[in-house]
């Protein structure tokens, strides 16, 4: 879409102006947040033009192809100003490393780990955990890499990757942890009750927009103490700067969220980190360096991480401030700012059912097994898992054999049998009980907020029931063989005869229609 | 479909065997029920074919086109025994009687009042009027008919319709009747739970399958007891034939149902009506002749009248035999027979909400006004219909002033302002009492059945809330006009920020994220 007439500004092109390799060996990356006259050319570039509306997916039935959307609008940005080449670099990098996945939105890439990929071990296969980016990927290379750490800090200071992995310098750490998308499930909302669009599309996540991986960097913590001599008294939050680009509302940005200092005094709980299940970073994970923050929302781990700041207040980016809020039920398009929603971090306990799926038909001897994920955020590790087979109103426990070991920071697999006797739909659901007993809300109705985030009620799916073990049905089972066909698709109906004649008959005169008098 | 291959059985054409005019006067008309030979013949025919399976729709999106569906498969039974034409007058009749409706199903034509059209008025106009059809449209001329009355009668006889008609022989009456297909409002059975196919489309209805007229004819009791001498002491039931043709499961019929005796003792119930509202039934609605059977399920009100039997059972033609049957929720293709389900005769209380529509935007002043029908079968009629703002927790009563007449055989129209103070979205729900004190099940769940019948379930709807009256909303009521946008879609995002910094600083530091301590 970018023409011959916006290939420069004011004479000069636009490559010179935001160049694809903004430092000798950062290609992809360009400096925003230090060059306001940069945004202030790209306002008036974004200005000129009319960008399409995201497609409207929330009303309608998502499409489905794969990628399910293609994210024109965030593309025509890039394109606008010049940069078509990283809308090109970050699908050739999907292909290249995560060719596997649902893929959710084309770019910026999106992708959710199928759910038989998911449920294989407790670690995600790097290939195949989940990526939720917010633009594209830049190629660093390792050896160029300079961390800058600025702000409310004794001594401003960069690094580079050398000293950072010298363990001799810096202590490192390996840290098993869940990652989760805000919006995980958030198809569930999307069903009952549309919501915030957002020009960054609000991906229709499913159930495998979380994934789990043993992470090896060094406390961020140890970071600012060892290379900066410490933060000042008035430092409350570490703002955490990715090399990417976004946009936002006809502005452009550097990715910038914040992490409140009081959580990187843990030291396992904020890693700058650049090894995943002991192989180096992903591109599109964030190589070389990515902050990985254990507990909270995946947004606040910052991929491409290049620069630290130290600040009184949160980071004033707008994927901290403008997004990623938690509303209440009655805030919506009509009345809905930033700071009337609160900013997700920690993330509250949640589970969900892999297996079967949605309006699967199950035929079974009286028990079916179930197969899912819980989890908890904030350090609250996952202590029981209850599955119900009647929509919530008995509940049966998942054997702990049947489920992955405790981790402070990482979801526990589970796996169960449940008894089942009841024929036809039944809806089946699970609720997880973390350490501190708190456990989910019951419908979505109960969790749904306007930007459709934290989907954490019980999980739902509905099943359609076939116990063999009932005579009426293990003869209709039979017919269906004889006639060569299944119970699948369950709504085709049936060629033959439900009931000949005479049974009709017999059965009419033991129980007539009407009554006698 | 029909090749040249299949335009003969054993050399003698079909169109021989099966004369598209098998009585002179009578076109679209082929006698089945007295003619096992052809039956056969079609049994054969039927057998050496493979016809394609219903479409799956109810697992899937449905279409978006009108007709929603085609009906290919029972078009293609047409068209395998020579009867194209039956296929094509269809189709033309709907286009010039019935040219504004929902079409749901173009064969056989199945069509729905638009709601707009439904709240016009008590009486739906004819042109209007919902119409389900399980076979094609005969065309029959008036004088020809003759009306053949037989089986547990004292005199069998046989009818003119100008003897019918002649008041001077048959008292007349006219009646209000409420027509409704026991498939209205399917969708939200299959929404949630998806059922039987059927091989004949079971439609996926909304709200406006049902509609009311005043038919005239003479009293069906009346016409036995004049004509025909009176029933035998061992009569139960009154089947009635009409002349369009049905197939099920490889065999044809024939449309044949019955009504039990008892029903039609009572003069206004059962109607062999020819006019409707003040003017001769239109053809798709059974022209010259048909049954109207007041209270009950539309499927018993035959049209095309030709054949009445006094029977000591039930008809045992499919439609009366083997549809129309409400089955225990555990039942489905699993288990499903036809007598463990029971007959659909009278209807039960049941009512809906047509305006707005689910999943409406409404911008109000703290009240939202809400219309919609309610109805009841069996001779009860309307008493209060009830309206939750908040999905069944607080019910108001609609004004009887906002209620259309009560009617024995009728529904009442309703409107009422409902008090709405909360924003976002909210539901619904109707619930309606009639003069025995029933009312509605709470949830779809209560009334889901395989074959998707009698969605009698309180109505429930999606809406989604802007109070104009919050000043908050006010304020970006204004700031969306400045910028020329409005709510909706609701899910586009807004272009412009959704506060400025100053106001969000503020409100920060008045309200921070994080404890002081």
């Amino acid at each position: 879409m970018a023409t011959a007439a916006t290939d420069s500004y004011e004479g000069k092109p636009l490559t010179q102006l935001f160049p694809y390799e903004d430092r000798p060996g950062w290609k992809g990356y360009i400096e925003w947040e230090d060059r306001l006259d940069r945004k202030e050319v790209v306002r008036e570039l974004l200005k000129r033009r009319e960008f399409p509306h995201p497609p409207e997916f929330q009303f309608a039935p998502l499409p489905t192809t794969n990628p399910v959307l293609g994210g024109e609008r965030f593309k025509a940005y890039h394109e606008a100003i010049g940069l078509n080449q990283i809308v090109d670099v970050s699908w050739e990098t999907v292909l290249k490393e995560k060719p596997n996945m649902t893929h959710l939105l084309q770019f910026p890439y999106n992708g959710e780990t199928k759910f038989e990929d998911l449920m294989k071990e407790k670690l995600t296969d790097n290939s195949l955990h989940f990526v939720r980016n917010h633009g594209g990927v830049p190629y660093i290379d390792e050896d160029a890499l300079e961390i800058s750490i600025g702000g409310l800090v004794k001594q401003p200071v960069k690094i580079t990757m050398k000293d950072l992995k010298d363990s001799t310098k810096f202590p490192q750490a390996e840290v098993t942890i869940t990652l989760q998308c805000s919006g995980t499930r958030r198809r569930e909302q999307i069903e009952q009750y549309p919501g915030d669009g957002d020009e960054l599309i609000n991906a229709p996540w499913g159930e495998g927009a979380i994934g789990t991986a043993v992470y090896k960097g060094v406390p961020l913590k140890q970071v600012l103490k060892i290379a900066a001599g410490g933060v000042l008294p008035e430092c409350q939050h570490i703002e955490l700067i990715g090399a990417d680009t976004y946009f936002k509302k006809g502005e452009v940005y550097n990715y910038a969220v914040s992490v409140p200092y009081r959580t990187v005094l843990m030291n396992e709980r904020v890693l700058l980190a650049w090894e995943m299940n002991g192989k180096p970073l992903p591109k599109i994970h964030g190589f070389p360096l990515r902050a990985v923050v254990a507990g909270y929302i995946g947004a606040r781990s910052t991929k491409w991480l290049y620069k630290i700041n130290a600040l009184a207040e949160p980071s004033m980016g707008p994927v901290q401030r403008q997004e990623y809020l938690y509303y209440t039920p009655q805030l919506g398009k009509q009345n809905v700012t930033y700071s009337n929603g609160f900013s997700i971090q920690d993330m509250p306990v949640s589970s969900a059912i892999l297996s079967p799926t949605d309006k699967s038909v199950i035929i079974h001897d009286g028990h079916i097994e179930l197969q899912g994920w819980a989890y908890s955020g904030g350090g609250n590790w996952v202590e029981r898992v209850e599955v119900s087979p009647d929509g919530g109103h008995v509940w049966y426990q998942v054997d702990p054999d049947d489920m992955t070991e405790k981790h402070y920071y990482a979801w526990r697999l589970w796996k169960t049998k449940l008894p089942v006797d009841a024929e036809g739909w039944l809806e089946f659901c699970v609720r997880t009980w973390d350490s501190s007993c708190n456990t989910e809300p019951t419908f979505v109705r109960s969790a749904w907020n306007w930007d459709l985030h934290v989907t954490s009620s019980a999980h739902r799916i509905k099943v359609y029931s076939v116990n063999k073990m009932k005579p009426a049905t293990a003869r209709r089972l039979k017919e269906l063989a004889e006639h060569g066909q299944g119970m699948e698709p369950l709504s085709r109906p049936l060629a033959f005869p439900l009931e000949n004649a005479d049974e009709y008959r017999a059965n009419y005169e033991k129980h007539p229609r009407e009554p006698k008098n």
